[in-house]
């Protein structure tokens, strides 16, 4: 199975840091951006950048950092966005409609399917979004998550809040599942026929209720969903079976 | 609204590190499962543990590297567990059920809350998990992500499959939200009524087609989702455009 593509649109996604104090987290949160197939990533007053550590921290996203469009407010980084959200864990004397991530995320993706505009917008390391910079933004956006210790750092903040947005892609991962044949119905039951066949053939049924015990047996391996491969191993090993008892009976009989 | 508790059933959750080679690595991992409600770490052979470089990322979630199990074989770790998910990135020749954090985690949060012991297994930052180490697991788990660059460190894949699971708790973020009462349609209606006189009342409506302007307005007000005080506020600045505009025609008599 071929591997899949990124979607085009995810280019009208771009991810917004404000006032970011870590080279570091700059740096983490363009990997984690790459891996879930963001590649806009604007800055607004980094502290330090560029810098080593955020290039080291990026990995193979480098190429993020160099194309990261550096400006001195919000307003700019959002100026031709139609829907901004302020991702935050505070409670917010604010009445922009506040959500999660998995409940913004389907709209989020049919805007930039769309062709508008789209930014989420993560604060700084410490004080998080000021007021005024949520109030630049359409949506408040809160990750779930222990009531007792929320303490997600920044790059972890984008690398969530970006898996969720992939996930909304319909992009899978059936291309790395192995290649396997499912057994048809007549498989598995030419099968069950086998192992009961066996399953006398060596006494096993004696002062058993045999019925019942290849009625579970048959509920296992239908439960099992088997492979053609596997009824291939399992009915070569019925034969070998067969053979040594046929091979015992032929003794017996000598 | 009170904050919700983390439900008891995760503690029957753990996520075993197997062979993990840096230290920071697993602070991190910690702090990630404490985010999400997660409290127990089992570490298999672990290069560097305990480490002052994995309290310090820990953060506040140096409890859980106290209490950490370190085991020696990926066997120790899993012996009561039911299902073992690993996770991976790769393509393995193996026929055991491939699937996303999405897929799985239904079946995960209904096993643990039944008293089924669960186990995350996550591998080498370098090389993953050994074909050995899949072999005794009986999930197989994908983060999905950009085919063309799919590098999500250790943590990352912790704090991803964690907020997956942590999602499907039902604890959500109502806690958060600012207190605010919506508006009845009663109260939108008598809005439009007072908004739709007000612009009689200004001369607004002179050759313009007012009624096809006031669904215009009473379409963009019923989406808004209006708060009651918002409509205070706006009656309000009627009331004053009223006010005016009467003083007006006050004036233009006299």
């Amino acid at each position: 199975m071929k591997k899949p593509e990124v979607p085009d649109f995810l280019k009208n996604i771009r991810v917004v840091l404000a006032r970011p104090s870590h080279p570091g987290n700059i740096g983490s949160a363009a990997r984690a951006m790459k891996t879930m197939g963001l590649s806009r990533l604007y800055l607004v007053e980094p502290k330090t950048f560029p810098s080593p550590e955020a290039d080291t921290l990026a990995s193979g996203a480098v190429d993020l950092l160099q194309h990261a469009v550096v400006v001195n407010t919000l307003a700019e980084a959002l100026s031709d966005v139609t829907v901004a959200c302020a991702l935050t864990s505070r409670r917010r004397e604010l009445t922009t409609p506040l959500s999660t991530p998995r409940q913004t995320t389907p709209e989020l993706v049919a805007r930039a399917r769309d062709g508008e505009q789209v930014a989420l917008v993560f604060g700084n390391e410490t004080f998080g979004l000021s007021i005024d910079e949520v109030e630049q933004c359409n949506r408040l956006v809160t990750i779930p998550g222990n009531p007792e210790y929320f303490s997600l750092n920044l790059a972890m903040a984008v690398q969530v809040m970006t898996y969720e947005l992939f996930s909304h892609t319909g992009v899978d991962v059936d291309y790395l599942r192995a290649e396997a044949e499912s057994a048809t119905r007549d498989e598995v039951e030419g099968f069950c026929g086998h192992l009961d066949q066996t399953l006398a053939d060596i006494g096993y049924y004696e002062r058993r209720n045999g019925e019942r015990l290849m009625r579970r047996l048959r509920t296992l391996f239908n439960r099992a969903h088997l492979l053609r491969e596997e009824i291939d191993i399992l009915r070569g090993f019925l034969k070998q079976v067969q053979r040594v008892a046929h091979r015992d009976d032929g003794r017996r009989q000598q």
